[in-house]
């Protein structure tokens, strides 16, 4: 229930992401729509695709609903916002926390692997994101810059173990990992922490 | 009977259209003809896997054999044909009002929601030509130019309507909505139609 | 057995050459290990979805644990060999022909017609460098350059033929035919061996 509820608000803050992305890009309306589905719900496509299930927003109209309310308040949203980098940012990491969490509990109720369900939980979360960078025909900067995927990582170790020991609920530890998700990106982008490059680790 | 016709008539036309394409782009033979292949058949196949269904060019050697028969048109044409761009636009046209009406036409006979059968003709007919472009490292056009899925959405509409009237049959409302795709984008792209940019409408 | 020995040596080589790759492009660690698995993942996974059957990785750990074993021995590999792009094109040509045979045997086990397990043996083999390669926003040289998906298409058809003539095992036969493909690959390169380009046989 909640976990549904998760995966709605994630692909709302995605459209609003993929839209800004695709206004910046001198997108036209239609243009920007695609981006805004792509974005939102192109991750999760992807996931249930590779775990042989049937496609969430072919099974209900309340997911193409969310992507064009999202749509709509990024259109409007624009104009009143100047600061387009922090906004866009802010909505990316929502998306990001809610998706990855939503992708990993939704392949461990199909018992997947841990391990499985964290790298599925990693493409539910940067998938999208690849995505819209793809048509966009920019580099994904996704794998590149940032503690994006790390974060997610993090996260889903923390979930695995507080279910393997059973301490929150299935709903509070969702929403505890989420906000983990958020918190370090939040953190690396303001502190400039990086991973190693691997030029430098083969160095040593 | 009718419908299939209409799928491997349009995966034809894209054929060439991939194969003008790729010729375009110094592409050797082979390479010439697997951008032939993904052009057309990359958005039925992309639609056929979202709607878990046996993708169509595994079941029968039709379609192979169709994309091959494009391919040595395209060779042959075209050093005939010295006006390759409106060429191309007229073969990616065709291509276009087919593939949409094929894809609407399956989603639906899967029972699918109406709003997702024209989401699902959209991918069958812009996929392949998207594949092609980012395949070439080209920004996929179609979002961004020209009225290209606004055409479809157009043309997906006036499908449903005249299905719930029920005022022709299934085959010639299907060959009536294809030609409204095709006269919208033609005349979208001799009447320089365009769609309003995000910019200007989160000005209004 | 030897099949699966194959298909795993494959992923191994695979994924060396990703990390190398992701490690020119001044990728970090986790951004590394994506490309690793991307590319060495890649072209099976969009196989398995294509024939509708589970996606490998997620049945058993044994491919992931490959993927891993291949990005550190790339990490570690990197600094010692100088001659970067030697390295890179033995490891990449090595799991050209394993892959290649590999996806062939695999579709022509679930009952594909031999075209269309050609086609899906090329598909094993050179998706993941596509996918690489459009990660890294880098045009796929996958069919501009070199015989690549010629190499394939040759060996494939060997395999063919001897396994309607019975001349060798199975195993046997699926070594022979990756050798042949790795051979005509080296020979292309070493040799400048090109297919001609879609203008000049317009041209005839």
């Amino acid at each position: 229930m909640i976990i549904d509820l998760i995966n709605h608000v994630g692909i709302f803050f995605f459209a609003i992401s993929g839209l800004l992305t695709a206004a910046d890009k001198d997108m036209d309306l239609l243009g920007g729509i695609f981006i805004a589905f792509m974005t939102s719900i192109g991750g999760g496509t992807i996931r249930d695709v590779l775990l042989s299930v049937e496609v969430e927003w072919l099974k209900s109209l309340s997911y193409i609903s969310v992507v064009f309310a999202g749509a709509i308040v990024g259109i409007i949203f624009r104009e009143r916002i100047k600061e387009m980098r922090r906004t866009f940012f802010i909505f990316d990491t929502i998306g990001l926390g809610l998706f990855a969490v939503y992708g990993i509990e939704k392949s461990l109720g199909l018992e997947q692997y841990p391990v499985v369900a964290i790298f599925l939980g990693v493409i539910t979360a940067t998938f999208g994101g690849v995505l819209r960078d793809v048509l966009c025909n920019e580099i994904p900067l996704v794998f590149r810059k940032e503690i994006y995927a790390t974060a997610v990582i993090v996260g889903g170790v923390f979930y695995m173990i507080i279910s393997v020991l059973g301490w929150f609920s299935t709903e509070f530890n969702a929403i505890v990992s989420a906000l983990i998700i958020m918190i370090i990106r939040v953190l690396a982008v303001w502190k400039k922490w990086q991973m190693p490059q691997i030029r430098e680790i083969s160095k040593w």
